[in-house]
């Protein structure tokens, strides 16, 4: 006879839909800006959801710590307290004007997931811990992943001083103001030792709508993209009268055209050849100040994001695009200025949780779409300093970072079954010896 | 015999190098706003320059005369002062730190040719008019030819109410303070009635090198070119998450970059062909209020200047421009928005005079250029307004409005000499009896 775990796993989760839904709704009516909502980080948007969530983990019956970073640890006791915990975690700050979703859907669902557990009576073998992280956006202080890498000790050496767009204050203001220590932050400590976490799973809903196109509700992560960025590139050229016949002139704007179609190109050959990437030119602009209808553009500023799930791939596009710009300067008599090169590696899922979760899947009876993360996440952070990361994806039509996000609620109860059941299946020895018996 | 005529020109107009140095000397220490000179139309700047070349006329013994726009009409009197006269004009006006011969070397060129028809005993047949011309720079008040379409009554209806870019004041405050009468001009009266003239000569600065690139010093204008311009259009495409998959995407700043390329291969193919145009995205920029490194761009800026020599051409071009732009909308999945079509009529230049021109640099020894003027200029007004009208260019290696204009003043006396000898052949019976003798 076989096990009737997917089952009960569905309905304990479904169990958990009014919660979920009353979750959603105060995190929204708390930060509602219209259009969308705000909830900054280590600000009051971001405390209002931190302060919603630890009183729901509290009646939940679950431990809760707040690290020095701010984030908030939520923690279903396990079996063996002392050995390497499992995370459930993404963040809860929004961009401005953003989306209910982004974010907080994930923090709900490691929620769900706890209370499905708890509604099956099984008890997990480590702590299963649901972290509500911080300060994951980069909009707001041009840092991203603040709460994670804060937590892991990885944040870049300078960030505390880093200033946030709107209030003009440090990060290290911030973070005090809301409890944390910025000290300990600004020297490295860390509150999460790697080798204390078994594995870290986060929920998120898609940035794109492959799986509104596919028409399934859940999505399992295949990588979480590396980038190459240039934040401030710009090309110079030769300001020059409109009327400039073409073989004098050195415009800027042009060759800037021409990077981009070159990009563009060498992007659609990429997916054809099956190699999954994304290459954005964010900025992308004549020089305000100087420009105008009867003047040749002399100067032509940009940013640029170039993204893949393969170290090889991305190193590969640096030299691809690093033979685009010696085209081009040497065609348009121009020069690129490319200035700071950042970016951030690539996050590898753990095979063994991602062929679990799939498993899981198709025990619900959940046709499943595989994916590569269009976005990093705080995942990312996880798998940079060496832990087994694995991530679902929840469908959205409407892309995120925007107040049209637009996430069903059962699509997201679709993914707490793949997760509980895999954490059942997986952290829970109750569950095991169960299916040994039947 | 041949006529020794060319020989003494060349002598006559090379007397007159002191004047014309010392003026330009004038000009640009009453001018100077480092870098470069600043001749604010219907401003102090550009009143000091009347101020000097009215003295200078005065000096010479011509009739000064200045109309209710504020040009300055510097009159050599005819044998019959009732026939319809010859102008010689360009503008004293200049951009914001430009440079100090745009326009005023024109000015200065008219007043050393008649300078040499004086030192040669020669009187005309009618009278010759240098003109000074007011405001010809858009730049300031966002409309061209003020000046010399003001005194053929051919301004736009609202041109009164355009105010200049930095004061923030009307045209019609400017003109009456310079001593206008802006009713005159706002109810499109005339002060030159296009019969009463029988030919109108402009010496400009060539905009860019190609006189410097053949080694010549001067050029006969083919054309002035008509434009179809687009100065305030947008693409309509669709902000996303930077992660968005290639599919998805409505990017309109890749929009921009195809449309930029199509019209950079169209010009190459059309310059291959032998057709003479230009093209121009002078401005060319996402939205600084909402582009991001991490947003793909859902709206893309630019302003289009097209322009050619042949009325049929510009009708092609323009036609291409809208096929490039279906093309681009529905690949892209973007909406063009034009927004106001603005632009001039072609500005044809006589040929008999082009051709008498050709004819003086011949017997001068002076090797010519023939090239379509890269820009407008006064001398499109008096073409549209029927007026026989014809151009010579100056060598200038570094294009106009900026500090690094070029001129050598040599060249400019070169040009001179090219105008004097047709003014002497053309306009002066005494000329014509004496070669009849020869």
């Amino acid at each position: 006879m076989e096990s009737d775990l997917p089952e009960r796993v569905a309905r304990a989760v479904a169990g958990t839909r009014a919660m979920v839904s009353g979750l959603f709704d105060r995190l929204r009516v708390d930060s509602l800006d219209e259009p969308g909502v705000t909830r900054d980080p280590y600000g009051p948007g971001e405390q209002l959801a931190h302060r919603t969530v630890i009183a729901a983990a509290r009646g939940m019956g679950l431990g809760v710590e707040v690290d020095f970073v701010g984030n908030a640890l939520l923690t279903l006791p396990g079996r063996d307290r002392l050995a390497p915990r499992v995370i459930v975690g993404s963040h809860l700050d929004s961009v401005p004007h953003g989306g209910n979703f982004d974010g907080a859907a994930g923090v709900l669902a490691g929620l769900a997931a706890v209370a499905g557990l708890q509604a099956l009576g099984l008890v997990p073998d480590c702590d299963l811990t649901v972290m509500a992280i911080r300060a994951e956006e980069s909009v707001w202080f041009g840092v991203s992943y603040i709460g994670s890498r804060g937590a892991l000790g990885t944040l870049p050496d300078d960030a505390m001083e880093a200033r946030r767009r709107d209030t003009g204050r440090t990060l290290a203001d911030h973070v005090a103001e809301c409890g944390g220590d910025p000290a300990a932050m600004a020297a490295g400590r860390r509150s999460l030792a790697p080798e204390s976490i078994r594995a870290y799973l986060e929920v998120h809903i898609e940035q794109a709508p492959s799986l509104a196109e596919a028409g399934r509700a859940v999505g399992i992560c295949t990588g979480i993209p590396g980038t190459l960025r240039y934040p401030d590139a710009w090309i110079e050229g030769q300001a020059d009268h409109v009327g400039t016949p073409r073989r004098f002139r050195r415009d800027a704007a042009v060759a800037g055209a021409e990077f981009a179609m070159a990009l563009d190109a060498l992007w659609e050959a990429r997916e054809a050849a099956g190699i999954a990437m994304a290459c954005t030119l964010g900025r992308f602009h004549t020089d305000a100040g100087s420009h105008g209808m009867t003047i040749v553009p002399g100067t032509f500023f940009f940013s640029l994001d170039v993204r893949a799930y393969d170290a090889e791939i991305l190193v590969e596009l640096e030299r691809d695009v690093e033979g685009i710009v010696a085209g081009i300067e040497q065609r348009r008599g121009v020069r690129f200025h490319r200035g700071i090169r950042a970016g951030a590696a690539i996050g590898r899922v753990d095979p063994a949780i991602a062929a679990g979760l799939e498993q899981a899947a198709a025990e619900l009876n959940l046709p499943v779409l595989h994916l590569g993360s269009p976005a990093s996440h705080d995942g990312a952070a996880f798998a940079a300093a060496g832990v087994a990361m694995a991530m679902l994806f929840v469908r959205n039509e409407n892309g995120s970072h925007n107040p049209r996000e637009a996430m069903e609620v059962d699509d997201l109860l679709a993914a707490c079954q793949v997760l509980t059941l895999w954490l059942a299946r997986n952290i829970c020895q109750d569950s095991r010896a169960e299916q040994e018996r039947a």
